[in-house]
This record gives C-alpha cells, structure tokens and sequence, in this order.
C-alpha cells in the first residue's frame, strides 16, 4: 500500500511520547487505582483481572479520559476513578468477548478462559463490570455515570448485533460501521466525554472531546480490522487471520468481496461462508485484499476518521499541551503497526 | 419431617395475597418500566430477555424494593425505577449462571441459552445490567446507585466462589453461609436497603429494612437447596436434582454426608466427587437426607432466618399495613413448595 495516498497523516511517524510524559503521574495514580479495585478475598478473581490488565501496556482509554480531563482544564483528580472504571469496562468486555468468540490469545497471553475456564471469565468480567460502577459511584458524578452506563450498554448492543450479523456475506459497510461505533467507538467517545464532564467542561466542549473519541474510536477499529490481514502475531499480541477463521464480516473482507466479484465468490463462500479453510486460503485472501485495495482503502477510512477527530480539538488553545498530545494519538492510532 | 418441630413459622399457610394487593399499582408500574427498558433495535435482545422475564411470577426482588419503601413512608415513585433496576440485575445474573452451570431449565422454561447460545446469554446478560446502571441513574439516587452497584459485585464475588468451591466436599457449614449471603441474600438486602434510601429513611430504618432483605434471603436459599432434593419439576420450574447431578455442595448434602459418617462415604464420594451417578442415586440421596434429618435441619435454619427477618421490622408500626404484609413474605419463603 502507497503511504503518500492516505490523506491527513504526519509525514513524521506519530509517537505517544509527549502524550505519555504528560500524562504519567495521572496514570500513576490510575494504576494503582486499578490494581487497588481488582483485588478481592476470592483469589481467582485478582489472578484472572490481573492477568489481562497487566498485559495493557497502553490503557489507551483511561488514557483518553485522564487527557480529555485535562485539555478541558480539570484541577483536580477526580477523572482518575473515571478512567479506572473505564479500564475495567473495557477488560470486563475483552474477557467475554474472548468467550464468545472463543478467542486463543489476548494482549499477547493465552486467552484468560483458556486458564481458568469460560464461567470464570464470565463472572470475573461481571465483577470488573461492578467494580467499574462502585467507581463511578465514588467519583460522584452522576453526569458521568449516566455517560458510561449508557456506553456499557451500547457496547452489549453492539455486540450482540456483531454477534446476529458476523457471518453475513452480504452485510453493508453502513451496518458494519454501525457495529464498530457501538461496540468500539463508544467507549472511547463515552471515555473523553466523562473526562470532560469531570472537569467541568462547557456543552460545546463535552461534544467536541465525545466526538474526538468517537471517531478515534472509529480509526482505532477499523485499523484493527485491516491488522488482522496484515499484521503478525508478536506486534499484534493476537493471532493474525482470527477474523478470517472465524468468517467475522469486517471492512477490509466485505471491500474484497465486492471488488473480486464473480471470480472469487466461491472462494470466499467456501472460506467465509462454510469457514472450510485451509492456511494457504488466509494467504489468498490478504493477496486479494492488497491486490483490489481492499485493505489501503479500510487505512484510508481510518485516517479520515482521525482527521475528523483531530478536527474536532479545533477550538481548544493549541498552546494547551495537552491538545498536540491528543492529534499525536490520532495520528498513532491510523500509523501503528499492533 | 415434621413441620411442628420448626420454629417460628405460621399456623395457617402463609400467603403473599395481602402484599401483592398492597403492591399491585406499584407493581403494574415497575412491569410497565421493565417492558420499555428490556427493548432495544437489536431484535435479539427483546427476544431473549423477554423469555426470562415473562417467566418470572413473582418478581420478589424488586417487590421488596416498592415494599421498603413504602413502609419507610415512601409517598413518590423514586423506587419504581429502583425496583426495575433491581429485576434486570437479577435477571442478568440468571442469565449468566445458566451458562455458568450448563442448566437446561429456568423458570418452567428451556433455559436461555439453550434456545439463543451461551454467547447471547452472556452479551444479554451484560445488556440487562448496564440497562439496571442506567435505570438508577434515573432514579438520581447515588447512595441507592452505591448500594446496588457493591450488591452487584458482592454477587459475582459469591458466584466465583462457588464455582471455585462448589465441589469441595470438605466444605464448612460457614463457607456455604457465606457463599449464598453473597450470591442470594446480598441482592435481596440491597433490594430492601434502596428502596428504604429511596423513601428517605433514617438510618436506622435503612439497616433495619437491609436485615429483613438479607435475612429472608438466606432463608430463601436454603428452602431453595432444600427444595431440590425434595421438590418436583412442575412447580419448581426447574429440575430437582440439578445440584445433586452437578455435585454443588449445599446445606443439605453437606449435612447429609457428616450425619451418614464412614458408612456412605463410598457413595458420596463417587456420585458427587467423581460425578458417577443414576438416578437411583438421586432417590437414594433424597432417602439419607429424610432419615439423617439433613433436610429437617436445612429448613429449620431457614425458617430460624425467617423468624429473625421479621424480628428486623419491630420498629415499625404493626398498622402499617406494609408490615404484616412482609412478615408474611417472610413466612412465604419457608413455607413456599416451589
């Protein structure tokens, strides 16, 4: 794929330093928040949550919440419990996500329901899911509760839609944008905007950090989604090709399925459709998504949804640090390679 | 068993007429809520849910939510939403244990996820509980948002230790206490206790109402436990015989395998420990807990919680029609067949 055809990307490769060095004393204290309320008298529960936290390097949306925070100007600390519970929604979701699709690995681990068995990982995603609200709870903003509880349950719709259309062939790019906004972007647009809220934001500003996660959330997916036919398995910290076994209905497939028409439909109806596959068949088919653009066209999607996020921090002072760390992980999420 | 030879139950049958009269306009108002909020653009959802919740007769959770607060003197409706709230929870952790303990019926009806798949069970199950988060956000109450979210994490705390010592044959009498005062009773205790915060009642109405939920749920459970070495299918609305064929160690067998001592630890051992089991075994199961008073001595327990659950209500007024009508819940729950 050309680089130089994708539009709105630094020409530099985006880092997350300065966003990082900004933000290490909040996600200091955000860490030992997390590793506070995972912990319980039932031991697997902390084994289990600390096995899929502790492979975060990232936390990529306390992040967002802890910078929207303070982009809009909070004083004090009282984003750090929302972007605790943030990361416990979201590792609440991965570990029964991972059960539904019966995933083998996660964050670069053997998935946690390969070790402690799929109930555990059901219910210890219902004790994070909890722990998430006694945060909330413990934050005191009833504003912010309403923003994440109302993400907690986009994001099941969501999932569950993904889970009634996955395998459909003929899904549009409308419905699968429509998946990805529910069970992705949501909580990224749900994680700035309780950040916001938090720190007192103006309604204009609570929209623009909701709609600069929203549609960083967006990038982040659908690159994910190209990842899967393209990236390798040591970067990624997850099998390359999952989505392909599993016949999961994503951008990159659905463009390449159009655009091989008639020629290849019954390959992809033996591959996808009946999921009978061979490893030569994932090797054919990233082949046919490079040779159509199926894949550089899903990269281009994802940074024009990060030049709208970017977009978006428009009438924040670009003298506020904060603001230039926000566009780098809008840049980073469309050039990273895992 | 001899029912003379348990305390502190109630000559005539109880019945729930005069709190189900009581609570009817109320009730009717909470089903009409549930109905709205169990809906969503994602058929699945409506679909799935409704099949649990349309089995549900009794809604007793949420019944002691409008109950407590209207015998704290409630005169709004801040705890319809409350009470919703509390059934979704419920219905959520249903949905989760089904696919936690592989049942195959659930309220008279083929459980769930058996009809829609595990992952539904599971992803609706997630739905349900943020849809309870932002019920209560409605109900703008934080402190009634703090009790049923900890209520929420207590119970998947109880879930994943019986999962990790249902088995566990050396189970202490304490540590089954425990497990369903975690799984069963806290969600029963939060019940009361919300409703009670909700209608503004002085603290010590608010630990009071809280007793009578915890203690009426652990009597609860144990009739439960009882109940299914001793009930039938059709009222039960679910098998008897499901935790004797799962080998769950509850109060009954844990009874019943100290009182029959060395001369039948050959047969506990094989048909809970190693899990090989015939039906006779069941029946023969059924027998030792009759003749060793296993379950005698369960249900005496119960009614003894029962007993003490009504001692919690001394404070208020015997002319609050409320009163009675929850004493008779009381009774209802030790008495109940099914």
């Amino acid at each position: 794929m050309d680089v130089a055809t994708r539009p709105a990307v630094a020409a530099e490769p985006p880092s997350l330093d300065a966003l990082l060095a900004l933000a290490r004393p909040d996600m200091a204290a955000v860490d030992a928040l997390i590793r506070r309320h995972m912990d319980s008298p039932v031991p697997v529960i902390p084994a289990l949550a600390d096995h899929l936290i502790a492979g975060s390097a990232k936390r990529l949306r306390p992040l967002l919440t802890v910078a929207a925070a303070r982009l809009a100007g909070a004083r004090d600390d009282a984003c750090l419990k929302l972007a605790a519970a943030v990361e416990f929604i979201h590792t609440a979701t991965l570990l029964h996500d991972d059960v539904v699709d019966s995933s083998q690995l996660r964050r670069g681990r053997v998935a946690a329901h390969l070790i402690w068995g799929a109930p555990s990982s059901v219910l210890v995603g219902d004790f994070l899911f909890a722990r998430a609200f006694e945060l909330m709870v413990g934050a005191g903003s009833m504003p912010a509760l309403e923003i994440l509880a109302r993400a907690s349950r986009v994001i099941a719709e969501g999932e569950v839609l993904q889970l009634t259309r996955a395998h459909d062939l003929d899904l549009s790019q409308e419905v699968y944008l429509e998946i990805i906004r529910a069970k992705t972007a949501e909580l990224f647009a749900a994680a700035a905007e309780a950040g916001a809220v938090s720190a007192g934001a103006s309604p204009e500003r609570r929209r623009a950090l909701r709609k600069f996660g929203q549609d960083l959330g967006l990038a982040f997916q659908l690159v994910d989604d190209a990842l899967d036919y393209s990236g390798d398995a040591e970067t990624l910290g997850k099998n390359p090709g999952d989505d392909f076994r599993e016949g999961k209905a994503t951008l990159p497939l659905l463009l390449a399925m159009v655009r091989t028409g008639p020629a290849e439909r019954e390959f992809w109806i033996r591959t996808i459709d009946r999921r009978d596959q061979t490893d030569a068949d994932f090797v054919r088919a990233c082949e046919l998504m490079e040779q159509t653009g199926a894949l550089a066209a899903t990269l281009d999607l994802a940074a024009t949804y990060a030049a709208s996020a970017k977009a978006a921090l428009a009438n924040f002072a670009p003298s506020n640090a904060w603001r230039p760390a926000l566009e780098d992980l809008a840049d980073f999420a469309v050039m990273r390679r895992a």
